[in-house]
């Protein structure tokens, strides 16, 4: 894999990834008059739920849902500078522009928000980047090629890497949300990375349930969860040699899918070759399934699970969480009262089933 | 408040909650023909989350928007027989026709989910109950009267009071899912009430945070949270003797109030006939500024967090969370990777932006 850094013209950082053996060379510059964005962000502490809130209000302008020939992630053309300055790319990261974390920071920040001395306040330090699969717009992550999708791991690999080395991040976190029915602005292929400067409260509540079990009867609860998938069968929608994707038992999401690496590493740069090109084999096999599942291809957060970047490393087992809020052709489940209020999940599709009409989508 | 205790054709539970000195008369029979549905649901446990989630597979079917002339919450007509057998009713409430949780249960059950050793499986035990506030399908919570008003805090307060004291349920949730833009499929004023076999992960997570907090400095945390905001106002949108309404300082939707009665008090039963008064004026008049904050009323989920029925009675602290999925005119907050995949939140807003915006509305 060949990187190449460069700068746009406000001074983020792009880089582009190309697979070895091509050209590579990235020289373009972004000749564009762009006024560099200024961010807001801070991190508020939720004393009663004991979490960390991002208070992100310069978001509110940000770009919805402009015409394809208008897209900011195609290429750029003689006629048209985009986000990419060069003609055409095979996978790129840039800092997104509007940024819900940045990492230039008020240092004048006070210890907490005003009023509210128990709502502890930090900068909204980190790094948002946004991950171009292809420069062909009307393409999606399942119609990749293998080539192609092993790049685009070995780019979250690449970015997984090297923000977990900078100071101040404790979680990195690769997804992608797909479809208009979820709220994504912009439709040419591209995923995300967030930098967080703390563990997601998801991470940090896994951990706990796997420390205690390993206090109390001594395996990896996340090892004893898939042995289990794998020897029943029933959930399990594919496989190969070094990766199982299932439909967990207790699924929140009417489609919900886990890709779990037989081996416990604790994310993806500490994949071997034959992991990455064998997890390409079963992802995109899965969501070849998921866009065929019903007449127009399902919408999807796919969600990389991956050990902090300081604590629970020994504990932790890298896998994918993929779902869909779609319960059927046209209906949505939404996150209502029970879901967002209580945080209580009720789901109208049986895990098993689900499994079983995965497994029956005939993929070409 | 008159109770009149009747039975649907189905033989579900219907009351109709009057008002004292009305008449209060509610002899009707449900004349028609309706099949008894069966309920399907159970909990299955998340291990490595350690939450209960309710999987109902047999509501996939359950009614969508129909027409306003075919609503199911109207009251009945010589012509059209509805889910509420009297002509006019004030406040009444049944039993779900679909429900997610049911009183009769499968007593065969197995102790986990079939080749999931980990995965415990209960059955889907609990109530689901709908409260319509008025007969009048054109209203909404915000329009009604004060003492209509009351009379469904008064009905929340008996339906608390039953349903707590039944075997098996730990937490009673009195909630309205308001606008077709969070998916209410049904537009007749009314709201539901669901008792769960088990603590809210939301409260449970809360009582932990209480807890904590006393062991370490003594003083409940929510009266701490309360009695700062009181005091610096700057969140405050509407107060009175015995309520105040805050957005909270580290919110996480677009717009978020809390409204907290100033007494320390575990559930809507332990209100006085002043402070549930005191309620509803706080209460209209905050759901008067979000339905005029924008052209169009604010679609929003109303959620009482209750004590549980056995546990923390002692920590907790009454309060309703009321908060909308609406960042700007035709604009929605989804929840997308970050909230969904790592349950971190990013918010668009300020709370103190929102206060403003909110104590700025005129209410006629």
């Amino acid at each position: 894999m060949i990187e190449s850094r460069r700068r746009l013209a406000d001074n983020r950082e792009i880089i582009y990834f190309d697979a070895n053996g091509t050209p590579g060379t990235r020289e373009a510059t972004d000749t564009r008059d762009l006024p560099v964005t200024t961010t807001h962000s801070e991190c508020r502490y939720d004393a009663l739920l004991g979490e960390w809130v991002v208070i992100a209000s310069h978001r509110q302008s940000r770009t919805f849902l402009p015409p394809a020939d208008q897209c900011p992630l195609c290429p750029s053309t003689p006629e048209r500078s985009t986000e990419v300055p060069e003609p055409e790319y095979q996978v790129v990261v840039f800092e997104n522009r509007f940024p819900s974390l940045a990492t230039s920071v008020d240092p004048d920040l006070p210890a907490h928000v005003s009023g509210a001395p128990l709502a502890a306040l930090r900068p909204g330090f980190g790094r948002c980047e946004v991950v171009c699969f292809t420069s062909d717009h009307t393409l999606s992550f399942a119609e990749l090629s293998h080539e192609r999708a092993r790049l685009v791991v070995d780019t979250w690999a690449q970015r997984t890497t090297e923000l977990s080395a900078t100071d101040g991040v404790e979680q990195v976190f690769c997804f992608e949300n797909h479809g208009e029915e979820i709220g994504v602005t912009l439709s040419h292929p591209h995923g995300q990375i967030y930098a967080y400067p703390f563990v997601a409260p998801r991470v940090r509540k896994i951990l706990d349930q796997v420390r205690a079990h390993r206090e109390a009867q001594g395996g990896n609860l996340f090892g004893e969860v898939l042995s289990s998938e794998r020897e029943a069968g029933i959930r399990v929608v594919t496989s190969n040699q070094h990766w199982t994707a299932f439909v967990p038992a207790a699924a929140r999401w009417p489609y919900e899918v886990q890709l779990f690496c037989h081996r416990q590493v604790p994310d993806i740069p500490a994949l071997t070759d034959d992991e990455r090109d064998a997890f390409v084999d079963v992802y995109l096999d899965v969501l070849r399934r998921f866009a065929r599942r019903f007449d127009t291809p399902m919408p999807y957060i796919a969600s990389w699970n991956q050990a902090p970047t300081r604590v629970g490393r020994d504990d932790w087992w890298l896998h994918l969480q993929l779902f869909s809020f779609r319960r059927a052709p046209g209906k949505l489940k939404y996150l209502a009262g029970s879901e967002s209020g209580m945080n209580i999940f009720i789901n109208d599709t049986t895990p098993e089933g689900v499994a079983e009409a995965l497994r029956s989508v005939v993929v070409a």
